[in-house]
């Protein structure tokens, strides 16, 4: 198999029928009763609330492995810790590759120059995720330092073209002189840094974050930049159900993957279940949900 | 004195007569050797590494608080490190802080909603520095974590508006519809996010990162944003001069800040004084250019 990182998804995807990725957004505030009753209700100190998320993300990993492909660990969660956070974010990214998930570090970073290389070289090489969500805002040169390793390491990005949140339109939605909206001419960039990290099936190792929550708008892109992968988010707590993705997948199902946190890792707030049973038949009926949607091209 | 960030900065500014932003972007190659010698010129463990950057940092600091108002850490370094390095970062922010200097955090953060929050909560608060780099594309829901801790907290924000590097011309210099160029509704964007946290003066709490690169588009966001203070990066290494930078600081002189990293940190390389007395010598040279055409206006 490629070691490329569009290529490492794609098979992922098949070989487990699935589309998602699991979000890890822990908050102390949300976990089971089960984990939290050694501190109680009100966050606890720093070391104790890593304690309680190491508890709470390790089972949880291990009995997604069937259902979801991938693991977006969404660093600010860690970072709003401090280092005893950071620590617990690289155990995190290793226990999810020891488990077989690619792992997607969600911390949106961008910059230029040396510190867009020191950036790449933090998330992509030391904490050793497979992929990195990456701003697009400063262009083509602070972007080079991750593209390399789409090129050389086997590693994804995923660009942030259109997010899912409602304000996204205050800069995404602009309309530029050529008639382009912002984010259009974003995914044409993205197209453009996307050519020369193309895996076996066609799709690229640099992809796109498009939110679910604009499926319109998803689509039209999809046509727009059909070579580059998208990371949906916006599934489940977010608003966009199955059918709004419809079409976003690509002829040969593995054009996207999608989202969910909070449905899935506090499902046990709506489900008389034990907790790790509610977040495994959660992700399994988002599994089965995106996979029928899926093969609709 | 106001508590509010641009009150403090101004203050700052005034009391050393100073402009200076000294960038911490620590770089194990380019460190003296006097404080490599133990280790050698390969960079060694992670361990060895920060030790050699706290070495490096705090004897640093230690000479430059006459000559520089505030200390930009770049997060980007510390990342590199891991959490060893997160942990170095915060220990920074609070040895800069102890010696009476404003700390900005440039981590350039951004994301959505409670993602948003837990970056703010781990930067402004947790991490405890005084004012953070955030980048815009995700548009005012996405700021409001941030702009809050400027009305509440005392806490300042710098919004990417323009930036220094070549490829900022991608996205950021794209022309819309009505004539603006995306970077300038960016620079709208941040002086409506700004109204709600304006000081003493008049100047907000929260600014906008302008490349001293670009000096004639600098000074056309100068006259646009008039209530919006500028962190502005590119002097030295990067290029830009002091007369450059005329007319960006205002009629009150506290308009603006300027960074600079390399030319300081490593001024021992270019010159045949001990690495201290170099570094000092630099940052104050340029605090000397910087007063004298900062009261041009």
């Amino acid at each position: 198999m490629s070691n490329m990182f569009c290529d490492r998804l794609a098979a992922a995807i098949l070989e487990k029928r699935s589309h998602v990725v699991v979000g890890l957004d822990p908050n102390y505030s949300l976990l089971p009763r089960e984990i939290t009753e050694s501190w109680g209700s009100d966050a606890p100190s720093t070391e104790a609330t890593c304690e309680a998320y190491r508890r709470f993300i390790f089972p949880l990993l291990e009995v997604l492995t069937e259902e979801a492909v991938a693991v977006k660990i969404q660093a600010a969660f860690f970072e709003a810790l401090g280092w005893e956070g950071m620590r617990l974010f690289e155990e995190a990214v290793g226990e999810a590759q020891r488990l077989g998930y690619l792992v997607i570090a969600d911390a949106k970073r961008g910059d230029i120059g040396n510190t867009a290389e020191a950036y790449a070289r933090a998330h992509l090489d030391v904490m050793g995720a497979d992929a990195l969500t990456v701003n697009p805002y400063f262009g083509t040169d602070g972007m080079e330092p991750f593209l390399q390793r789409t090129r050389n390491q086997g590693k994804g990005l995923f660009v942030l073209v259109k997010t899912s949140n409602p304000s996204s339109s205050d800069l995404q939605d602009l309309v530029l002189g050529d008639g382009r909206l912002v984010y259009e001419a974003v995914g044409d960039l993205v197209q453009h840094w996307a050519r020369e990290s193309r895996g076996g099936r066609g799709w690229s190792a640099v992809g796109a974050v498009v939110g679910g929550t604009h499926p319109s708008q998803a689509r039209q892109l999809r046509q727009r930049i059909p070579e580059v992968p998208f990371l949906i988010p916006g599934y489940g707590a977010q608003g966009a159900t199955a059918s709004d993705l419809q079409g976003l997948f690509g002829t040969d199902r593995v054009g996207a993957v999608v989202n969910s946190a909070r449905a899935i890792l506090y499902a046990h707030r709506t489900s008389e279940k034990p907790w790790l049973d509610a977040a495994r038949e959660e992700a399994a009926a988002m599994r089965r949900a995106l996979w029928e949607v899926s093969g609709g091209g």
